[in-house]
């Protein structure tokens, strides 16, 4: 009988030393805004993104000529080009280029994951692409919540417990995870109508109160995208569509 | 108007630096089984409870003559004069005794809040006192969840869950903390069947493989003892039943 791999869920990054196997790969969620934003980025044809947790070396690099999307608090940096809205990452932006990103939460998360066997990028607009890469990838998964300056946010965990809905109908997977359990019941809470579940959350009201909430919507909507977001090298890239080598490490 | 008093849940004391506030009554809850136990003992008379994080310290009472109850995952240390369990502290035990009392992630928790206003231990079997008082005392409240070494739980949220729902029933709560809104809603789905509920939760099983698990459906009783045990210059002790002098830091 094959072994089963197991799922996780990480609730924020500052958990994530208790999660930590450096055999699975990582899902990394920021849903408002950040991983949905990448894979926006993706979907319309940027060729790399280069992750930078702090502030000052994104403004070195737009000191050399890169473009920049860098925010905090959902405020874009006065140095940046534009900031997290996925609405900011259109074709004629972004398509071709390569773009320098820094946020909040999500970009700090993708770094602390980086030794583990793979970094993916997950957000409910790729989440149907993901499952099944993942399924192929055939190894544990933890999914890393960004949250909220080192706290759980509702958001990220309503993704964790979907795609680990998704997982675990598939039988190659078992968890014994507290906190996947917990997700999971949330999700469920919460899928019929996760815009109406998520008007209590925190984020959504920062971002009510800084205008930034017309992505909502969006950010929520499954399966808008195929791409697969995986972290290497220091920059993110998209993985090719037919993933047929994806149980080895990329070259 | 007067000014609203906020809850917070922290779902694991590693993140309790990100919820930290001086002003806060913090609670306390580790219900498998740390703090049932404690309130289980205040009820049967014990009078002091040591609560030391380190094994060798605990030790260290016991060479002086104190009784010691200690335990490490589940299973009580060889020098220690009994476990963890809440029906070891019989009334012919503890009643009028000090005891000193190390758990694997109860007594570090209580530590870690000592700084803030005070510090309350919660359980199921106290809730509604426990409630009770909190509404006199009129301040912030953290519940502070032991988890399971560092990780999430579900038994130690449900119980906040339990203890926000009661106390924002009362006009003198709110909440804007994403991890409340968590703890409440798992705690809506379990509320009804809490025992059929916690089958999935990793310590549940631990305690069923230790042949420890007798003590489950006490452990999700409420109002078994009107007891509200406190954190006050290094020990537990017991507050007295009518707190009219609450709101004032105790003597």
């Amino acid at each position: 009988m094959p072994e089963l791999n197991k799922i996780e869920v990480c609730f924020t990054p500052e958990l994530f030393k208790f999660h930590e196997n450096p055999e699975a790969v990582v899902v990394v969620s920021d849903i408002l805004r950040a991983t949905t934003a990448i894979c926006t980025a993706f979907e319309n044809g940027v060729q790399k993104l280069i992750p930078i947790a702090e502030i000052q070396e994104a403004r070195s690099y737009k000191d050399k000529g890169f473009m920049v999307a860098a925010e905090r608090d959902g405020k874009v940096l006065d140095f940046a080009d534009f900031g997290n809205s996925p609405f900011n990452f259109t074709p004629e932006r972004v398509s071709g280029k390569t773009i320098v990103y820094s946020t909040t939460n999500g970009t700090q998360a993708i770094q602390l994951a980086r030794n583990c066997f793979k970094v993916a990028i997950g957000a409910f607009i790729n989440i149907i692409a993901l499952s099944e890469w993942l399924v192929s990838v055939n190894r544990d998964v933890i999914v890393l919540c960004a949250g909220w300056k080192g706290k759980f946010n509702l958001e990220d965990s309503l993704f964790a417990g979907a795609l680990a809905h998704r997982l675990l109908d598939h039988a190659a997977y078992y968890t014994d995870c507290d906190s996947t359990h917990a997700a999971m019941d949330l999700w469920e809470l919460a899928s019929e109508n996760p815009l109406g579940y998520i008007e209590k959350a925190a984020q959504r009201d920062r971002l009510r109160k800084l205008g930034l909430d017309d992505v909502l919507a969006y950010c929520f909507t499954e399966n808008i995208t195929r791409v697969i977001p995986v972290f290497q090298d220091h920059f993110l890239i998209s993985l090719p569509e037919h993933g047929d080598e994806s149980s080895q490490k990329l070259p």
